[in-house]
């Protein structure tokens, strides 16, 4: 099947590879030559020019863009004047389903068909596949059908789940790894909130890796002062645990055996004290969807919520709350801030 | 009534002169001369000699220990030998409850009486009086109550509660600012309690305030990058909020109005940036024991634990799982750390 | 000065008595007639017809609404029309501050003036006043500056905060209880925060009480299975704490006396067990577009969050949460779900 | 090698059965001869007295308890005094570490060796292998490390970990799924912290799902009341998504693919509305441990905190903290209490 792909950063350009091994056309668009020339070496048709791009697709065409959210409208503002009745555009990138609802309204006063995709894999994609969450009418998502099975991981070595093939289901491709979730809007929406569980998962190993590593505070010498709560029980916090081993540990059969616990154990084993980090981490804007879509719900997410303030405040945001707590605590209590310790 | 006060640091030496100034008649004692001088000159007996200290004192003997909770067990270790059948100890610092029910079954054993006293009031008790949580035998509690009328607040200008007044209850002090609580360790477990709710107070008004200061997030120039979240809707961020007048607003009329309001309102005034801290916040470990009693009762308690650990965490004891959150971000999608911006 | 009321409901009527006390004169508006009896007792000029009642107000007219957020735009949609350049409109009620900008604009376009007004003081408003917070244009803010004079409780018996009272400051209000904020939207945004904040306290005393009245947990007799964790140290859970007299006794020089604590102190006192209650605990907005406001400015909240969060939790709305977990405890575990204890 | 096995519970007995499938020689004790027969059948020698058992082990004996933590140490008053100097005692229940550092000096002081194993695996352990987290002496722990790499997993099909593959590090057993992770206690210590790992992960996911099956909020009907915040966007809540399906979907190339997802698409296929359960979720003392020993160390565990927390919350503990606040809303602002809309 032939695909045309816009945007070939390190997400767009693994696709197209991916794509191509399974056997598809693909056709791709970026207005840097260079990040096209391995793919052409590969087989691929390229071009700078959206015109020539448009014109090297069969009708109907189906174009997947792979673009930063925030120029997806300005792309879409020049490809839609340039593609014809029931061609096909595709948003793989993290798009806000807001966007997606409004776009595929707007596609459709023009005769198009808009597909949202939520994609997951990130680097490792290339050669484990993609798991792809789907939006979109239904007759098109089957008609893509050939792309997102080339992307996706397909059965591949995940154990098939038991009660699922107790049963028959012969239609359905979720355990391929790709799924039509339902209309506009659906695929990204479940990627959200794919997310959102993301944050929290990643939290929960920090957190509890971080009270492992604070696990030898009974060793530690400790000042005694109004400021400072005393420790009752040193001798319970006697330990020097080895978090590279503890983390390769638990990868086998534990409850807690994860591929994010995979790649913790892979960044613990390079660099036990993650030296070359500061801990400032970044949100992409799924983690806050997440929660604003559970508050419009009124869903409780207090492991969701607290997972995205961690990293607000890992970049200092919480810096003037604190001063006003320091500021309270010298008002009523004349207590007066304790700095940091040396290092 | 007379009354030993043992521990002359501020707290000590004010519940002291507010014993004084309501006619009461106090014997002193503290390691450092010079700290007992002032109280002296006001009516105070005073020595640095502990023999003489109890020996000042009429039986059965009356003696408050106000003291850091690290050292009430070595001072009472030198004190109960000194003490005769009867005599009375008051602990009005921090303890833990816990000691405090240890505490109380050993001074029995010698037939002495311990009383666990929470005082809340900080550097304002001196006028403002202070708010007395007590734990300790009913009538050992009754015996002692002038020392308690004293020292707390009294009816003063605080309404009646309307519910309350309605009702007849002649023998109830807690609309006089000081209660029995129950038995030992009741005083400081619902001490414990009242600071553990004191920092998710501190907390709230620190959170809802720092949105404030945010909300001119709007006007602020954003880097248009990957690892950073695009504001959408930047028209509705553009508020150059006065942090001291809403703080002031707020103290008339409102649901929100307190006393650490009022404190909050003093400082933002003085010092609108709190330039003057750096936000690293103590925690003394009420607010601990709190959260550790939630657990043991498996009562939730969210907010309380969340004010708890934002103090943790402006001492920077998240840092280290904030590393594992870049470190699993670089692994999984190849993000590089953003650094913090110049200031 | 006159002013134009229109809805009757609690607190536009209190606000119409309050501002008639003071003096002002009032033309109300509703369209129930009879909801407007009793202020026209008390010298209101009333009318179910919108058009009379802009024909009663002299220019340029000042007409306060006092609505639910919901119907605002309705009623705005009529009454437009009516008006004279250069009228002003007030929104005194709950709206959401990014209609409070769309307004201001579109009242723009008809040469309209708008304010927005954040009050807080519920019920009690009438005596004991409102905390106003104001956002709209300087002018004609200060224009309206006795109507706000009047509802707003002023100085009252509210101690002067100390650093404030050192520094002349003739212009400012907030020490009245009233507060020009910032342009359209200011007043509302800063109650939307006040509301966040006031959840988080409140979440904090219920909590800090609810870890109160289980304290007697030692004294219950517990079930020993392999689902129930044990209690280790039921000898530290044996009181049995008075409520209704702990925060009474909090009212007077505690670090935590407030004015929800008054009433917390009031509402036990009169119903210990709080047994005319579900616990089921509505959320009216603010507090949802103070965490949504907070995410946008990636402000962390952890506190204001979890507030919001339990009353999304009391209403049940974890209860699918709580399932899939009870499903995996007995995926991996084969954990059986223990039923609620027999009450 | 030789093991006796104490506690045939259904952990017990599947780890024997393990051992043996793996050549070892099992000496089984229970109180309940029935509970021995399977494995005697297996090939185990097995005795209701403890002393038979005793005397069928060789010298110096391993013996291994699988038992309920209540009942460890009663079990271990009968056992020490028939132990001869340096035989091993093993405890793989779900102790306190605080027990272990007591045990382990009072076995010492028998000239006994004790060993503490965190296991973890469920009941899938015996066909998949248990993850063992071992405390003890290291000479004791590697005179047991043929039992340990019998009931681990081994290498099995988890990929290898890509950095440890480029070093050397030949006498590691992280990646065979058992680890001496130091003294005693480290064992559990380290399991306690997988088990609050555990609760994070599982709220994560569980939070997640709720807010997919509420995203069909805008298609229901909604009542209109000022105790009701209205949805403001109903077209951005139209989706009946498929929770088996996406969990299923999630399982293959997603970030947030694990063992618990594994689990967690089994249930949901099988029920997906989970109507056989009622969503009280019990807490079995590992997490409630893991939230203490991180605020003895003062290191912030929002996420950990929570997830323990909704366990409180799910079985009902929150009720009267919520009751306060329906209390407070109707003091202040007049609200009544909305009841639950029937079902």
């Amino acid at each position: 099947m032939q695909l045309g792909m816009i945007g070939l950063g390190r997400m767009g350009s693994n696709m197209t590879q991916r794509l191509m091994k399974h056997g598809h056309d693909c056709v791709v668009h970026d207005t840097r030559a260079e990040s096209m020339t391995d793919l052409q070496e590969q087989g691929a048709k390229g071009t700078t020019s959206l015109e020539e791009f448009v014109s090297l697709l069969a009708r109907p065409r189906a174009v997947w863009l792979m673009l930063p959210a925030a120029v997806v409208d300005t792309v879409l503002a020049k490809l839609v004047p340039l593609l014809d009745k029931d061609d096909i555009v595709i948003d793989g990138g993290n798009s806000y389903y807001h966007d997606d609802i409004r776009r595929g309204g707007e596609l459709k006063s023009h005769g198009l068909h808009y597909v949202d995709v939520g994609t997951s894999g990130g680097v490792f994609g290339l050669e484990r596949g993609y798991c792809l969450m789907i939006g979109g009418e239904k007759d098109i998502v089957k008609h893509l059908s050939p792309i997102f099975a080339a992307l996706a991981p397909g059965k591949g070595n995940v154990p098939v789940t038991q009660s699922r093939a107790e049963k028959a289901n012969g239609d359905n491709t979720a355990d391929q790894g790709f799924l039509h979730c339902g209309p506009h809007g659906a695929g990204h929406f479940v990627k959200m909130v794919h997310n959102g569980i993301e944050y929290g998962l990643m939290a929960a190993y920090s957190e509890g890796l971080n009270i492992l590593r604070n696990a030898d505070i009974g060793l530690r010498s400790h000042e005694a002062d109004a400021e400072t709560t005393p420790l009752q029980h040193p001798e319970h916090y006697q330990y020097n645990f080895d978090l590279p081993d503890i983390a390769e540990v638990w990868r086998r059969g534990s409850v807690i055996s994860s591929w994010l616990l995979d790649l913790t154990a892979d960044a613990l084993y390079e660099d036990p004290g993650l030296t070359s980090y500061e801990g400032r981490v970044s949100d992409s804007g799924e983690g806050r969807w997440t929660v604003v879509a559970a508050i419009d719900e009124a869903v409780p997410t207090p492991v969701l919520s607290a997972a995205l303030q961690e990293r607000f405040s890992s970049r200092g945001n919480a810096d003037f709350a604190n001063k006003i707590l320091s500021a309270m605590r010298r008002e009523f209590g004349g207590h007066v801030e304790k700095p940091a310790p040396k290092s």
